[in-house]
């Protein structure tokens, strides 16, 4: 019964990152019940938004010195949700509904293997190299689900020529979660560095490029992202495997 | 790039608990993809099935000598899918798709309801009293749901009728789930002592009460112990009270 200034303190939490996470949370569960109502447009826009809101969080969270464990947990938890749940529910309600307990099968693997990922990043949130990801990162999985959906309902692909690929797509992001590809973090990146004027004329022309075709351009830019694990990690290995023959 | 043997070992896992996580992550995600294809009667009781396999992985491990962070962090993610998300989608494909908003507000507070309660559960695992939960545990909120769309199925009762009181039903027990209610969590019960015979007819006596309706049984013990919370705790502001006064 012993209640004590600390156990006082330790009670609240920091509002703001808290606040990014529930909204990134409501996106991934409004992406849910977008699908179940057939507004499939509006599900793949709110799995990106909770992509923008759950990258924000943690930045916020650095930036005003308000980490905290309580945070951590939360935001794994809305990942789960939004990351490992709905893309494969979506894709599910979407493109599976014909195909029975394949479908199932294909769905579960991409939500398992996002809490497989999510579970041991945290455990090894101490131990790892920063400077990458083991593991595709949920976030990337879900949004090449997400842009391949947005691309089939923009150009109105037929579901029944295109829901094997599908099923692949789901398949693999799944187990590339679960993998031990290695990843680029960026987190060498340095944003405050100076770098060349020209830099900032890719960048513009990246946007550019982005906005003109947004849903294809973020599903390859993901899509990009997922191939370049297993070409890093292969690269590597060589090189090791060179160095030690010399 | 140092991969000493403590990394090697690391990067295990235990076999046993997680296979029973991982079945009741998959009973989580099957209760919502039956409540899709309106088979509502399996999504309910595979919802009881993860509860009966979330109470097996902790107990499981503790037996074998298996606890795990890793096994924690996956059990907590699993617990989000089978409690927090499917309760909520199922009720909500259920009951609340002629209700708009107001059903996607009730279901969203009782799945952010279950993830506040996972995130704080994980961070004051080593502070808090053991003997008690703070807040409504995810799998009895979860319990009370599902055992109440499960009498309603079973008595065929009307929809239009009772949708109010499944919004009622949800939002209060998310929110009794991040209350401050203490809930009892039979940790001082010693499984090893000798009891009275007596105990063993009432044990007996209670099963077979059980078995003969359990969907009306199942639903009332969990709303019995959802109303123990708030009992328990303004007894003890009393007692606490009136031994202040004396």
């Amino acid at each position: 019964m012993a209640t004590n200034t600390q156990s006082i303190r330790r009670r609240g939490i920091y509002l703001l990152p808290n606040l990014f996470t529930t909204g990134a949370l409501f996106a991934g569960f409004y992406a849910i019940t977008s699908a179940m109502n057939h507004h499939y447009e509006t599900a793949v826009a709110s799995i990106f938004v909770a992509m923008i809101l759950d990258g924000l969080d943690g930045r916020v969270a650095r930036l005003t010195n308000t980490q905290s464990e309580f945070g951590a947990q939360y935001d794994s938890l809305s990942d789960m949700v939004s990351f490992g749940v709905a893309p494969a529910l979506v894709m599910y309600l979407w493109a599976f509904s014909s195909l029975g307990r394949l479908g199932l099968f294909a769905a579960f693997v991409h939500t398992a293997g996002g809490a497989l990922r999510l579970a041991r990043f945290n455990t090894q949130i101490e131990t790892a190299d920063k400077r990458y990801f083991q593991g595709l990162p949920s976030p990337a999985a879900a949004a090449i689900l997400a842009g391949f959906i947005w691309i089939c309902l923009e150009h109105q692909y037929d579901i029944d020529v295109i829901k094997y690929f599908a099923i692949a797509l789901t398949v693999i992001t799944g187990l590339l979660m679960v993998s031990n590809f290695r990843y680029s973090s960026f987190k060498q990146i340095d944003l405050k560095k100076r770098v060349p004027f020209i830099v900032a004329i890719a960048i513009m022309l990246a946007i550019a490029f982005v906005m003109a075709q947004p849903q294809t351009m973020l599903f390859l830019v993901f899509l990009g992202y997922a191939v370049s694990g297993p070409l890093i990690t292969l690269t590597q290995r060589k090189r090791i495997l060179s160095e030690r023959k010399n």
